[in-house]
Protein backbone atom coordinates (compact mmCIF):
# COMPACT_ATOMS: atom_id res chain seq x y z
CA UNK A 1 0.00 0.00 0.00
CA UNK A 2 1.83 2.75 -1.69
CA UNK A 3 -0.79 5.47 -2.60
CA UNK A 4 -3.70 6.42 -0.30
CA UNK A 5 -6.62 8.59 -1.85
CA UNK A 6 -9.32 10.22 0.28
CA UNK A 7 -12.31 11.43 -0.74
CA UNK A 8 -13.64 13.90 1.12
CA UNK A 9 -11.30 15.47 2.91
CA UNK A 10 -13.53 16.55 6.16
CA UNK A 11 -13.33 16.10 9.94
CA UNK A 12 -13.12 12.04 9.36
CA UNK A 13 -10.72 12.48 5.82
CA UNK A 14 -8.37 14.94 7.33
CA UNK A 15 -8.20 12.18 10.62
CA UNK A 16 -7.71 9.00 8.37
CA UNK A 17 -4.90 10.96 6.95
CA UNK A 18 -3.43 12.07 10.38
CA UNK A 19 -4.09 8.82 12.27
CA UNK A 20 -2.17 6.95 9.31
CA UNK A 21 0.86 9.62 9.25
CA UNK A 22 0.62 8.94 13.34
CA UNK A 23 0.80 5.55 12.83
CA UNK A 24 3.87 5.31 10.53
CA UNK A 25 2.58 5.42 6.67
CA UNK A 26 5.37 6.41 4.67
CA UNK A 27 3.53 6.87 1.03
CA UNK A 28 1.29 9.04 -0.46
CA UNK A 29 -1.95 10.38 0.52
CA UNK A 30 -3.84 12.43 -2.09
CA UNK A 31 -6.84 14.32 -1.47
CA UNK A 32 -10.07 14.12 -3.61
CA UNK A 33 -12.47 17.52 -1.95
CA UNK A 34 -13.30 21.21 -2.43
CA UNK A 35 -10.35 23.33 -2.48
CA UNK A 36 -10.81 24.83 1.20
CA UNK A 37 -10.98 21.70 2.48
CA UNK A 38 -7.40 20.70 0.60
CA UNK A 39 -5.80 23.62 2.15
CA UNK A 40 -6.78 22.98 5.25
CA UNK A 41 -6.35 19.38 5.21
CA UNK A 42 -2.68 19.98 3.57
CA UNK A 43 -1.83 22.57 6.35
CA UNK A 44 -2.47 20.03 8.96
CA UNK A 45 -0.40 17.31 7.18
CA UNK A 46 -3.51 14.98 6.63
CA UNK A 47 -2.63 14.82 2.56
CA UNK A 48 0.40 15.56 0.70
CA UNK A 49 -1.16 17.09 -1.84
CA UNK A 50 -5.30 17.40 -3.70
CA UNK A 51 -5.97 15.39 -6.90
CA UNK A 52 -8.98 15.03 -9.16
CA UNK A 53 -10.92 12.12 -8.68
CA UNK A 54 -9.73 10.68 -12.02
CA UNK A 55 -5.69 10.85 -11.00
CA UNK A 56 -6.31 9.67 -7.19
CA UNK A 57 -8.41 6.89 -8.38
CA UNK A 58 -5.85 5.28 -10.78
CA UNK A 59 -2.98 5.88 -8.25
CA UNK A 60 -4.66 4.90 -5.10
CA UNK A 61 -3.74 1.43 -3.86
CA UNK A 62 -6.53 2.05 -1.10
CA UNK A 63 -9.66 4.45 -2.00
CA UNK A 64 -11.24 5.56 1.50
CA UNK A 65 -14.73 7.77 0.55
CA UNK A 66 -15.62 10.09 3.45
CA UNK A 67 -18.07 12.16 2.47
CA UNK A 68 -21.77 12.40 3.10
CA UNK A 69 -23.60 9.61 1.82
CA UNK A 70 -25.20 10.84 -1.02
CA UNK A 71 -21.74 11.83 -2.14
CA UNK A 72 -20.28 8.61 -1.44
CA UNK A 73 -22.84 6.54 -3.38
CA UNK A 74 -21.79 9.07 -6.44
CA UNK A 75 -18.37 8.58 -6.40
CA UNK A 76 -18.92 4.79 -6.39
CA UNK A 77 -21.11 5.24 -9.97
CA UNK A 78 -17.96 7.11 -11.21
CA UNK A 79 -15.14 4.72 -9.95
CA UNK A 80 -15.75 1.45 -11.81
CA UNK A 81 -14.23 3.37 -15.26
CA UNK A 82 -11.53 4.80 -13.09
CA UNK A 83 -9.79 2.22 -10.69
CA UNK A 84 -7.37 -0.37 -11.14
CA UNK A 85 -8.66 -4.16 -10.41
CA UNK A 86 -6.30 -4.21 -7.69
CA UNK A 87 -7.35 -1.23 -5.72
CA UNK A 88 -9.04 -1.61 -2.49
CA UNK A 89 -12.61 0.94 -2.33
CA UNK A 90 -13.72 1.40 1.34
CA UNK A 91 -15.88 4.07 3.36
CA UNK A 92 -17.00 5.46 6.20
CA UNK A 93 -20.30 6.17 5.67
CA UNK A 94 -22.79 5.84 8.87
CA UNK A 95 -25.38 3.59 7.08
CA UNK A 96 -24.33 0.63 5.07
CA UNK A 97 -27.13 -1.35 3.10
CA UNK A 98 -28.11 1.27 0.75
CA UNK A 99 -23.82 1.79 0.33
CA UNK A 100 -22.96 -1.83 -0.03
CA UNK A 101 -25.90 -2.03 -2.28
CA UNK A 102 -24.75 0.52 -4.60
CA UNK A 103 -20.99 -1.01 -4.76
CA UNK A 104 -21.86 -3.97 -5.54
CA UNK A 105 -24.46 -2.89 -8.52
CA UNK A 106 -21.56 -0.25 -9.62
CA UNK A 107 -17.59 -1.14 -8.43
CA UNK A 108 -17.48 -4.32 -10.48
CA UNK A 109 -13.77 -4.16 -11.27
CA UNK A 110 -12.06 -3.66 -8.17
CA UNK A 111 -12.83 -4.93 -4.54
CA UNK A 112 -14.97 -2.79 -1.94
CA UNK A 113 -15.30 -3.11 1.92
CA UNK A 114 -17.81 -1.72 3.73
CA UNK A 115 -16.81 0.48 6.53
CA UNK A 116 -17.84 2.75 9.94
CA UNK A 117 -15.48 4.60 11.65
CA UNK A 118 -17.68 5.23 14.37
CA UNK A 119 -16.16 8.31 15.71
CA UNK A 120 -16.42 11.87 15.52
CA UNK A 121 -16.75 15.27 17.50
CA UNK A 122 -19.01 19.07 17.08
CA UNK A 123 -16.32 20.53 15.26
CA UNK A 124 -16.66 19.68 11.29
CA UNK A 125 -13.91 19.68 8.21
CA UNK A 126 -10.33 19.12 7.58
CA UNK A 127 -8.99 21.86 10.12
CA UNK A 128 -10.69 20.05 13.51
CA UNK A 129 -9.17 16.73 12.20
CA UNK A 130 -7.27 14.53 14.96
CA UNK A 131 -4.78 11.79 14.56
CA UNK A 132 -6.38 9.75 17.91
CA UNK A 133 -10.17 10.69 16.75
CA UNK A 134 -10.24 6.49 16.01
CA UNK A 135 -8.81 5.39 19.22
CA UNK A 136 -10.59 3.52 21.76
CA UNK A 137 -13.96 3.38 19.06
CA UNK A 138 -15.48 0.99 17.29
CA UNK A 139 -14.55 0.99 13.15
CA UNK A 140 -17.60 -1.65 11.81
CA UNK A 141 -16.25 -3.55 8.47
CA UNK A 142 -19.00 -5.40 6.45
CA UNK A 143 -16.53 -8.00 6.07
CA UNK A 144 -13.34 -9.81 5.93
CA UNK A 145 -12.31 -10.07 2.25
CA UNK A 146 -9.51 -12.01 1.62
CA UNK A 147 -7.12 -9.27 -0.37
CA UNK A 148 -3.89 -8.09 0.65
CA UNK A 149 -5.20 -3.99 0.49
CA UNK A 150 -7.94 -4.94 3.19
CA UNK A 151 -5.58 -6.79 5.33
CA UNK A 152 -2.90 -4.10 5.47
CA UNK A 153 -5.79 -1.39 5.98
CA UNK A 154 -7.11 -3.74 9.24
CA UNK A 155 -3.62 -3.54 10.77
CA UNK A 156 -3.46 0.05 10.05
CA UNK A 157 -7.01 0.59 11.81
CA UNK A 158 -5.80 -1.74 14.44
CA UNK A 159 -2.63 0.43 14.73
CA UNK A 160 -5.15 3.65 15.28
CA UNK A 161 -6.28 1.76 18.33
CA UNK A 162 -9.49 1.04 16.80
CA UNK A 163 -11.77 -1.72 17.98
CA UNK A 164 -12.37 -3.98 14.89
CA UNK A 165 -16.29 -5.11 14.56
CA UNK A 166 -17.65 -7.24 11.64
CA UNK A 167 -21.20 -6.63 10.98
CA UNK A 168 -22.99 -7.14 7.93
CA UNK A 169 -24.35 -3.95 6.25
CA UNK A 170 -28.20 -4.95 7.90
CA UNK A 171 -27.05 -5.78 10.81
CA UNK A 172 -25.00 -2.65 11.04
CA UNK A 173 -27.52 -0.80 10.32
CA UNK A 174 -30.24 -2.26 12.85
CA UNK A 175 -27.40 -2.17 15.38
CA UNK A 176 -26.88 1.80 14.46
CA UNK A 177 -30.93 2.59 14.35
CA UNK A 178 -31.18 1.51 18.23
CA UNK A 179 -27.36 3.07 19.47
CA UNK A 180 -26.96 6.66 16.89
CA UNK A 181 -30.45 6.91 15.16
CA UNK A 182 -32.76 6.80 18.04
CA UNK A 183 -30.83 9.20 20.46
CA UNK A 184 -31.04 11.63 17.77
CA UNK A 185 -34.43 11.79 17.34
CA UNK A 186 -35.59 11.55 20.98
CA UNK A 187 -33.11 14.48 21.55
CA UNK A 188 -34.26 16.60 18.78
CA UNK A 189 -38.05 15.32 19.33
CA UNK A 190 -37.39 16.66 23.09
CA UNK A 191 -35.85 19.93 22.23
CA UNK A 192 -38.35 21.24 18.98
CA UNK A 193 -41.33 20.05 21.45
CA UNK A 194 -39.62 22.80 24.26
CA UNK A 195 -39.50 24.84 21.68
CA UNK A 196 -43.04 25.06 20.17
CA UNK A 197 -44.20 24.20 23.77
CA UNK A 198 -42.47 25.52 26.55
CA UNK A 199 -39.73 27.94 25.67
CA UNK A 200 -39.49 29.98 29.06
CA UNK A 201 -38.44 26.19 30.21
CA UNK A 202 -34.92 27.36 29.55
CA UNK A 203 -34.73 29.50 32.62
CA UNK A 204 -34.66 26.70 34.76
CA UNK A 205 -32.87 24.68 32.80
CA UNK A 206 -30.38 22.23 34.90
CA UNK A 207 -27.72 19.79 33.55
CA UNK A 208 -30.68 17.10 32.48
CA UNK A 209 -31.76 19.29 30.02
CA UNK A 210 -28.33 20.16 28.83
CA UNK A 211 -26.92 16.51 28.27
CA UNK A 212 -30.87 15.77 26.99
CA UNK A 213 -30.50 18.41 24.17
CA UNK A 214 -26.77 18.03 23.19
CA UNK A 215 -27.59 15.53 20.08
CA UNK A 216 -30.28 18.11 19.24
CA UNK A 217 -27.54 20.65 18.26
CA UNK A 218 -27.29 17.89 15.34
CA UNK A 219 -26.79 19.86 11.77
CA UNK A 220 -29.18 18.36 9.46
CA UNK A 221 -27.23 18.16 6.62
CA UNK A 222 -25.12 15.52 8.33
CA UNK A 223 -28.86 13.74 8.75
CA UNK A 224 -30.41 14.22 5.87
CA UNK A 225 -28.75 11.46 3.93
CA UNK A 226 -28.78 8.86 7.05
CA UNK A 227 -32.46 9.47 7.75
CA UNK A 228 -33.04 8.57 4.01
CA UNK A 229 -31.02 5.40 3.91
CA UNK A 230 -32.02 3.64 6.82
CA UNK A 231 -35.99 4.84 6.63
CA UNK A 232 -37.67 1.40 7.63
CA UNK A 233 -35.11 0.54 10.87
CA UNK A 234 -35.61 4.47 12.12
CA UNK A 235 -39.40 3.41 11.53
CA UNK A 236 -39.34 0.70 13.79
CA UNK A 237 -37.33 1.97 16.67
CA UNK A 238 -39.37 5.02 16.40
CA UNK A 239 -42.46 2.46 17.02
CA UNK A 240 -40.66 0.84 20.05
CA UNK A 241 -39.77 4.07 21.60
CA UNK A 242 -43.33 5.69 21.51
CA UNK A 243 -44.35 1.88 22.66
CA UNK A 244 -41.82 2.46 25.95
CA UNK A 245 -43.38 5.72 26.21
CA UNK A 246 -46.57 4.82 26.29
CA UNK A 247 -46.30 1.80 28.67
CA UNK A 248 -44.10 3.68 30.88
CA UNK A 249 -46.83 5.00 33.34
CA UNK A 250 -47.77 1.46 34.83
CA UNK A 251 -44.47 0.35 36.62
CA UNK A 252 -41.83 3.01 36.50
CA UNK A 253 -39.65 1.29 39.13
CA UNK A 254 -39.09 -1.54 36.79
CA UNK A 255 -38.30 1.10 34.06
CA UNK A 256 -36.20 3.12 36.01
CA UNK A 257 -34.00 -0.10 37.02
CA UNK A 258 -33.91 -1.54 33.82
CA UNK A 259 -32.53 1.95 32.52
CA UNK A 260 -30.09 2.95 35.07
CA UNK A 261 -28.82 -0.74 34.14
CA UNK A 262 -28.30 -0.50 30.77
CA UNK A 263 -27.12 3.07 31.21
CA UNK A 264 -24.24 1.62 33.76
CA UNK A 265 -23.16 -1.20 31.18
CA UNK A 266 -22.26 1.56 28.50
CA UNK A 267 -20.19 3.09 30.99
CA UNK A 268 -17.83 -0.03 31.80
CA UNK B 1 -32.36 35.25 62.05
CA UNK B 2 -30.06 33.73 64.34
CA UNK B 3 -30.91 30.09 64.06
CA UNK B 4 -31.41 27.94 61.48
CA UNK B 5 -32.35 24.42 61.33
CA UNK B 6 -31.90 21.96 58.37
CA UNK B 7 -34.17 19.08 58.32
CA UNK B 8 -33.01 16.40 55.94
CA UNK B 9 -29.33 17.14 56.01
CA UNK B 10 -28.11 15.26 52.56
CA UNK B 11 -26.74 17.12 49.28
CA UNK B 12 -29.01 19.99 49.33
CA UNK B 13 -29.15 20.82 53.10
CA UNK B 14 -25.83 20.21 53.59
CA UNK B 15 -24.64 22.39 50.54
CA UNK B 16 -27.51 24.77 52.17
CA UNK B 17 -25.38 24.99 55.38
CA UNK B 18 -22.26 25.56 53.62
CA UNK B 19 -23.02 28.35 51.59
CA UNK B 20 -24.51 29.71 54.77
CA UNK B 21 -21.51 29.78 56.33
CA UNK B 22 -19.53 30.83 52.79
CA UNK B 23 -21.62 34.15 52.51
CA UNK B 24 -20.99 34.85 56.28
CA UNK B 25 -23.93 33.40 58.51
CA UNK B 26 -22.55 34.08 61.87
CA UNK B 27 -25.63 32.27 63.48
CA UNK B 28 -26.04 28.50 64.66
CA UNK B 29 -27.30 25.80 62.42
CA UNK B 30 -28.63 22.67 63.90
CA UNK B 31 -29.58 19.71 61.86
CA UNK B 32 -32.40 17.22 61.86
CA UNK B 33 -31.51 13.75 60.10
CA UNK B 34 -30.19 10.60 60.40
CA UNK B 35 -26.80 9.97 62.63
CA UNK B 36 -24.39 8.97 59.95
CA UNK B 37 -25.83 12.19 58.12
CA UNK B 38 -25.44 14.71 60.60
CA UNK B 39 -22.23 13.05 61.27
CA UNK B 40 -20.80 13.74 57.50
CA UNK B 41 -22.90 17.57 57.78
CA UNK B 42 -20.78 18.24 61.07
CA UNK B 43 -17.21 16.98 59.77
CA UNK B 44 -17.95 19.21 56.99
CA UNK B 45 -18.95 22.25 58.54
CA UNK B 46 -22.31 22.47 57.56
CA UNK B 47 -24.49 22.12 60.95
CA UNK B 48 -23.21 22.71 64.48
CA UNK B 49 -24.95 19.80 66.12
CA UNK B 50 -27.82 17.74 65.89
CA UNK B 51 -30.90 18.37 67.40
CA UNK B 52 -34.51 16.82 67.99
CA UNK B 53 -37.26 18.00 65.49
CA UNK B 54 -39.04 19.64 68.75
CA UNK B 55 -35.71 21.58 69.56
CA UNK B 56 -35.07 22.37 66.07
CA UNK B 57 -38.43 24.03 65.41
CA UNK B 58 -39.01 25.89 69.24
CA UNK B 59 -35.38 27.34 68.21
CA UNK B 60 -35.54 28.11 64.79
CA UNK B 61 -35.87 31.20 62.70
CA UNK B 62 -35.93 29.80 59.37
CA UNK B 63 -36.47 26.02 59.02
CA UNK B 64 -35.14 25.09 55.92
CA UNK B 65 -36.92 20.88 54.66
CA UNK B 66 -34.46 19.28 52.64
CA UNK B 67 -35.78 15.94 52.51
CA UNK B 68 -37.29 14.28 50.06
CA UNK B 69 -40.96 15.12 49.10
CA UNK B 70 -42.72 12.58 51.18
CA UNK B 71 -40.71 13.12 53.93
CA UNK B 72 -41.33 16.91 53.86
CA UNK B 73 -44.99 16.72 53.24
CA UNK B 74 -44.96 14.79 56.97
CA UNK B 75 -42.52 16.82 58.70
CA UNK B 76 -45.47 20.08 57.51
CA UNK B 77 -48.03 17.51 59.27
CA UNK B 78 -46.30 17.44 62.28
CA UNK B 79 -44.41 21.66 62.58
CA UNK B 80 -47.69 22.90 63.55
CA UNK B 81 -47.19 22.21 67.03
CA UNK B 82 -43.73 22.86 67.45
CA UNK B 83 -42.94 26.19 65.83
CA UNK B 84 -42.92 29.66 66.90
CA UNK B 85 -45.16 32.34 64.94
CA UNK B 86 -42.48 34.40 64.03
CA UNK B 87 -40.55 31.35 62.73
CA UNK B 88 -40.59 30.89 58.71
CA UNK B 89 -40.77 27.53 56.90
CA UNK B 90 -39.60 26.47 53.55
CA UNK B 91 -38.25 23.97 51.62
CA UNK B 92 -36.27 22.63 48.84
CA UNK B 93 -38.52 19.75 47.23
CA UNK B 94 -38.84 19.22 43.75
CA UNK B 95 -42.54 19.90 42.84
CA UNK B 96 -44.41 22.37 44.60
CA UNK B 97 -48.57 21.90 43.61
CA UNK B 98 -48.95 19.03 46.77
CA UNK B 99 -46.14 20.54 49.50
CA UNK B 100 -47.78 24.04 49.37
CA UNK B 101 -51.19 22.73 49.97
CA UNK B 102 -50.18 20.91 52.47
CA UNK B 103 -48.75 23.69 53.90
CA UNK B 104 -51.78 25.28 53.67
CA UNK B 105 -53.59 22.54 55.52
CA UNK B 106 -51.29 22.08 58.36
CA UNK B 107 -48.90 24.84 59.34
CA UNK B 108 -51.38 27.62 60.31
CA UNK B 109 -49.13 29.07 63.22
CA UNK B 110 -46.13 30.44 60.71
CA UNK B 111 -45.33 31.49 57.37
CA UNK B 112 -44.20 29.49 54.75
CA UNK B 113 -42.82 29.69 51.62
CA UNK B 114 -41.83 27.30 48.60
CA UNK B 115 -39.04 26.71 47.26
CA UNK B 116 -36.63 24.72 44.92
CA UNK B 117 -33.20 25.39 44.17
CA UNK B 118 -32.74 23.49 40.90
CA UNK B 119 -29.14 22.33 41.46
CA UNK B 120 -27.67 19.55 41.97
CA UNK B 121 -25.05 16.68 41.28
CA UNK B 122 -24.42 13.01 41.08
CA UNK B 123 -23.57 12.10 44.21
CA UNK B 124 -25.61 12.20 47.19
CA UNK B 125 -25.79 13.11 51.09
CA UNK B 126 -24.23 15.70 53.12
CA UNK B 127 -20.86 14.01 52.35
CA UNK B 128 -20.98 15.94 48.76
CA UNK B 129 -22.41 19.00 50.22
CA UNK B 130 -21.16 21.88 48.35
CA UNK B 131 -21.11 25.66 49.63
CA UNK B 132 -20.85 26.27 45.57
CA UNK B 133 -23.92 24.02 44.75
CA UNK B 134 -26.43 27.13 44.08
CA UNK B 135 -24.25 29.69 42.34
CA UNK B 136 -25.70 30.56 39.06
CA UNK B 137 -28.41 28.07 39.28
CA UNK B 138 -32.07 29.38 39.64
CA UNK B 139 -33.90 29.20 43.27
CA UNK B 140 -37.72 29.15 42.50
CA UNK B 141 -39.73 30.70 45.22
CA UNK B 142 -44.11 30.31 45.18
CA UNK B 143 -44.40 33.41 46.09
CA UNK B 144 -42.36 36.84 47.94
CA UNK B 145 -44.37 37.29 51.52
CA UNK B 146 -43.96 39.99 53.39
CA UNK B 147 -42.13 38.82 56.26
CA UNK B 148 -38.75 39.85 57.90
CA UNK B 149 -37.21 36.50 57.80
CA UNK B 150 -38.26 35.87 54.13
CA UNK B 151 -36.40 38.80 52.89
CA UNK B 152 -33.25 37.98 54.99
CA UNK B 153 -33.95 34.62 53.77
CA UNK B 154 -33.79 35.87 50.19
CA UNK B 155 -31.00 37.64 50.26
CA UNK B 156 -28.87 34.78 51.98
CA UNK B 157 -30.06 33.23 48.27
CA UNK B 158 -29.13 36.38 46.44
CA UNK B 159 -25.02 36.10 48.52
CA UNK B 160 -25.16 32.29 47.10
CA UNK B 161 -25.37 33.47 43.80
CA UNK B 162 -28.27 31.54 42.85
CA UNK B 163 -30.85 33.60 40.70
CA UNK B 164 -34.10 33.79 42.70
CA UNK B 165 -36.99 33.04 40.15
CA UNK B 166 -41.02 33.53 41.31
CA UNK B 167 -43.57 30.88 40.09
CA UNK B 168 -46.75 29.95 41.88
CA UNK B 169 -46.75 25.98 42.60
CA UNK B 170 -49.33 25.16 39.58
CA UNK B 171 -46.58 27.40 37.30
CA UNK B 172 -43.85 25.45 38.45
CA UNK B 173 -44.86 22.07 38.61
CA UNK B 174 -45.98 22.50 34.93
CA UNK B 175 -42.26 23.71 33.79
CA UNK B 176 -40.02 21.24 35.76
CA UNK B 177 -42.52 18.62 33.91
CA UNK B 178 -41.05 20.09 30.94
CA UNK B 179 -37.87 21.14 31.84
CA UNK B 180 -37.16 18.00 34.07
CA UNK B 181 -39.21 15.31 34.34
CA UNK B 182 -39.82 14.55 30.92
CA UNK B 183 -36.22 15.33 29.63
CA UNK B 184 -35.75 12.13 32.98
CA UNK B 185 -38.43 9.83 31.13
CA UNK B 186 -37.31 10.22 27.92
CA UNK B 187 -33.55 9.00 29.20
CA UNK B 188 -35.15 6.10 31.33
CA UNK B 189 -37.44 5.18 28.25
CA UNK B 190 -34.71 4.86 25.57
CA UNK B 191 -32.15 2.76 28.21
CA UNK B 192 -34.77 0.82 29.06
CA UNK B 193 -35.79 0.48 25.78
CA UNK B 194 -32.50 -0.73 24.21
CA UNK B 195 -31.95 -3.28 28.05
CA UNK B 196 -35.21 -5.09 25.96
CA UNK B 197 -34.07 -5.28 22.58
CA UNK B 198 -30.80 -3.84 21.75
CA UNK B 199 -28.21 -4.75 24.64
CA UNK B 200 -25.58 -5.07 22.08
CA UNK B 201 -26.13 -1.36 20.68
CA UNK B 202 -23.87 -0.92 23.77
CA UNK B 203 -21.00 -2.19 21.67
CA UNK B 204 -20.93 0.33 18.82
CA UNK B 205 -22.38 3.18 21.62
CA UNK B 206 -21.21 6.67 20.46
CA UNK B 207 -21.03 9.61 23.00
CA UNK B 208 -24.23 11.04 21.94
CA UNK B 209 -25.95 7.52 23.82
CA UNK B 210 -23.55 8.32 26.98
CA UNK B 211 -25.14 11.72 27.31
CA UNK B 212 -28.67 10.49 26.22
CA UNK B 213 -28.76 8.10 28.91
CA UNK B 214 -26.89 10.08 31.63
CA UNK B 215 -29.98 10.63 33.45
CA UNK B 216 -31.53 7.15 33.30
CA UNK B 217 -29.11 6.09 35.76
CA UNK B 218 -30.98 8.44 38.48
CA UNK B 219 -32.11 6.46 41.49
CA UNK B 220 -36.03 5.66 41.77
CA UNK B 221 -35.88 6.72 45.15
CA UNK B 222 -35.20 10.43 44.14
CA UNK B 223 -38.05 10.08 41.63
CA UNK B 224 -40.66 8.04 43.28
CA UNK B 225 -42.40 11.04 45.21
CA UNK B 226 -41.88 13.56 42.03
CA UNK B 227 -43.55 11.30 39.75
CA UNK B 228 -46.24 10.66 42.32
CA UNK B 229 -46.67 14.02 43.22
CA UNK B 230 -46.65 16.01 39.46
CA UNK B 231 -49.05 12.83 37.55
CA UNK B 232 -51.07 14.77 36.04
CA UNK B 233 -48.39 17.26 34.59
CA UNK B 234 -46.32 14.27 33.36
CA UNK B 235 -49.06 12.66 31.54
CA UNK B 236 -49.85 15.61 29.86
CA UNK B 237 -45.73 16.01 28.76
CA UNK B 238 -45.64 12.45 28.02
CA UNK B 239 -48.61 12.45 25.67
CA UNK B 240 -47.32 15.81 23.88
CA UNK B 241 -43.64 14.10 23.47
CA UNK B 242 -45.07 10.68 22.01
CA UNK B 243 -47.39 12.99 19.83
CA UNK B 244 -44.13 14.78 18.60
CA UNK B 245 -42.43 11.62 17.99
CA UNK B 246 -45.45 10.71 15.42
CA UNK B 247 -45.04 13.43 13.51
CA UNK B 248 -41.34 14.01 13.29
CA UNK B 249 -41.12 11.89 10.12
CA UNK B 250 -43.22 14.12 8.22
CA UNK B 251 -40.69 17.13 7.91
CA UNK B 252 -37.60 16.27 9.66
CA UNK B 253 -35.92 19.25 8.33
CA UNK B 254 -38.09 21.54 10.38
CA UNK B 255 -37.89 19.23 13.69
CA UNK B 256 -33.87 19.02 13.26
CA UNK B 257 -34.17 23.37 12.88
CA UNK B 258 -36.74 24.06 15.70
CA UNK B 259 -34.74 21.72 17.91
CA UNK B 260 -31.47 23.10 16.70
CA UNK B 261 -32.94 26.46 18.09
CA UNK B 262 -33.92 25.46 21.34
CA UNK B 263 -30.72 23.73 22.58
CA UNK B 264 -28.41 26.67 21.41
CA UNK B 265 -30.89 29.01 23.11
CA UNK B 266 -30.47 27.14 26.59
CA UNK B 267 -26.85 27.69 26.11
CA UNK B 268 -26.70 31.20 25.85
Amino acid sequence: MKTVGIVGVGLIGGSFGLALRKAGFAGTILGVSSPRSLDQARERGAIDRGAPLEETARTSDLLFLSQPISGILETLRKLDALVRPETLVTDAGSTKKAIVAEAERSLRRCAFLGGHPMAGKELRGAAAADADLFRGRPWILTSTPDHPVAEEFRSWIALFGAREIILDPAQHDRLVAWSSHLPQLASTALASLLHDRAREAANVAGPGLIDSTRLAMSSYDLWRDILETNQSEIAGVLDAYIEKLRSLRTDFEAEFNKGGEFARSLRR
